[in-house]
């Protein structure tokens, strides 16, 4: 069923995907601020469902590629975010039938919606990952067998760039140190995908789940509910710690905002450790969550996300853990986004909803 | 006025090429191997001059692009050469009708001849320099407004990118980033441009003149002839030092083979300094020979040109200055190509033919 994304929507969108983007993504704010205006100049987005996609239709993602530490400070023009798109229609010699997200989490949730209007093209109610995740090739279409290229990208500059490469793995390689020189912050759109071939690739729903979470929190916060405790029940998730942040390291390094970050509670303290998003939660040698599920901090009165690049000390806050879609346990995936891909020596610690220990200081 | 390049030729033209190279360019015995294989293949490749391009041709310029110290290590394939200008070709939406050198110096003017025979296209007896320089924009055609992209790279692992970029600086850099980040050594094609526009932009005559430069070595050592002496008159040059190489320091960063060696001659010391090609020529303060003029390493003996990657302890060479075209001695191309674009504070010491003074130790 299609429904209609108007601008009034975007706020809550881009509080989902701030829960959703697990600290990563790049802020929401800056992508809600491009799609409300991509809305007012262009009218509303259709939505459509997977179902709805006909089989030969050419879905593309379009996305913001870089470290969130500078898209903040980057905001893209409407230009600059179709010009890709543009560019892989002339690659292809036929035109884009639909916009779809690359991944759900942080700011290309909204950057999608900023295309979808300005391109007058549907969006498709699904995305490539059900969270954010650092590298592009990180996707279920990568599991499916369909390549990142032809992928194209662009900057601010008027630079543009196609690339067809051997995997998705060299796409990712190849973009990243043109990002990294063109600025660490670059438009991209790419994984050209049949209508079937996105019904069996991409994560269904993700937009509107995305919308609930959003304003599930606003509807608790009105409410005088427990925002935090409306957010994991939407996930599916439980919330294992609780603290104030004592100690944040950042850096930005080879394009990504990489780091840790300390929170005590009343008995322990939780280490978060992140590469754009959050990767591992541990408490010393004990292990809680890791990639490929999802670690979430949320401000611990308001229930408001916190992305990587705004942790502060001081901050009281919660941390959620979440399921990811199932497809990210199978051990293909596991060797793209497991803890092993990103240096870390340690086996996955599947969340199944029970088997975390809750902490201490946690009120819910 | 056209003529037919054989393979017995190749020889010839990659000792001329490793002569114009000015100690960079990448070894020509690598491209000579293509060459041959490729003519051997495909048969004699037609060579016209700039005067039989009709005006509405469509030139592109192929090269090997990244560090010499690595281009002999990876001998490009056949169709790894030709896989950019395909790319382009498409890109274009027109086929390519003449294949040009950016460079006459180095890898780059047998790469070319590789290219032509494979595509079955005659080649320009011309090219973008009259010699080598290390960074793509480093052409004439960049003076005459003409645009290095679209420009297509590729590698021997099947990727390939097109660039579209906001100027040739721009095509430099992100093509560099690629380049290192795919093994620093690949193939490109660019810069296209009309017959009218290359016969303005492009160095006449230089496949030609490479190849005279080639065969006077080899004539003169057939005649017992001074080999250097027959190269310093071809080229206008100046034969300015002669000593035994004592130190070389070379490494390979940024996707560039950089560093300095140090020539003793009987009375004092010759200081080069190179990236990819010698850039300047100095004893002590007093700075002899700076780029864009040629500064060529021979040895002492046979009068064989040796590049900077074949630089050894112990090597009696004799030091030649050339006048580079005389277009990279505007200002415009001076802060391209001089001294000061490479970070050294100095002015262009310009060769006359006259004004180098000649050091100790010149025996011709």
């Amino acid at each position: 069923m299609s429904w209609t994304l108007t601008a009034d929507r975007i706020a809550e969108l881009a509080r989902g995907a701030a829960v959703l983007g697990t600290g990563g993504g790049g802020d929401p704010y800056i992508g809600s601020l491009l799609a409300a205006q991509a809305l007012a100049e262009h009218g509303p987005v259709t939505v459509v469902s997977l179902d709805e996609v006909p089989d030969d239709a050419l879905v593309l993602t379009v996305a913001m590629m870089g470290a969130p530490t500078v898209m903040v400070e980057k905001l893209p023009s409407l230009e600059e975010v179709i010009a890709p798109v543009h560019a892989l229609d002339t690659y292809l010699g036929r035109p884009v039938t639909h916009v779809a997200c690359a991944e759900i989490g942080g700011v290309n949730s909204t950057i999608p919606v900023a295309a979808a209007a300005a391109l007058g093209l549907p969006l498709v109610d699904a995305d490539g990952m059900g969270r954010a995740f650092p590298e592009l090739q990180m996707v279920l279409p990568t599991l499916y067998g369909v390549t990142a290229s032809p992928l194209a990208f662009g900057d601010e500059k008027g630079n543009v760039g196609v690339l067809n490469t051997a995997d998705n793995h060299w796409t990712e390689r190849i973009a990243r140190v043109a990002c990294v020189e063109m600025g660490c912050s670059i438009m991209i759109s790419g994984f050209p995908m049949s209508g079937s071939v996105a019904r069996e690739a991409l994560v269904p729903g993700s937009l509107a789940h995305c919308l609930a979470i959003g304003s599930g929190i606003t509807a608790a916060r009105a409410a005088k509910a427990d925002a935090v405790a409306a957010t994991v029940e939407l996930l599916g998730g439980r919330e294992f710690f609780s603290g104030k942040v004592v100690d944040v390291e950042r850096g930005t390094t080879a394009g990504f905002a990489r780091g840790r970050a300390r929170i005590d509670g009343a008995d322990s303290s939780l280490d978060l450790a992140f590469q754009n998003e959050h990767l591992i939660a541990r408490s010393g040698d004990e292990v809680f969550v890791t990639t490929p599920d999802l670690i979430i901090v949320l401000d611990a009165e308001s229930g408001e996300p916190i992305t990587t690049e705004g942790l502060r000390y001081g901050q009281r806050v919660r941390v959620i853990a979440a399921p990811s879609d199932p497809r990210w346990h199978s051990a293909e995936a596991l060797a793209m986004v497991g803890p092993g891909y990103f240096g870390y020596d340690l086996p996955s610690h599947r969340f199944d909803g029970t088997a975390e220990r809750v902490l201490e200081g946690v009120t819910a």
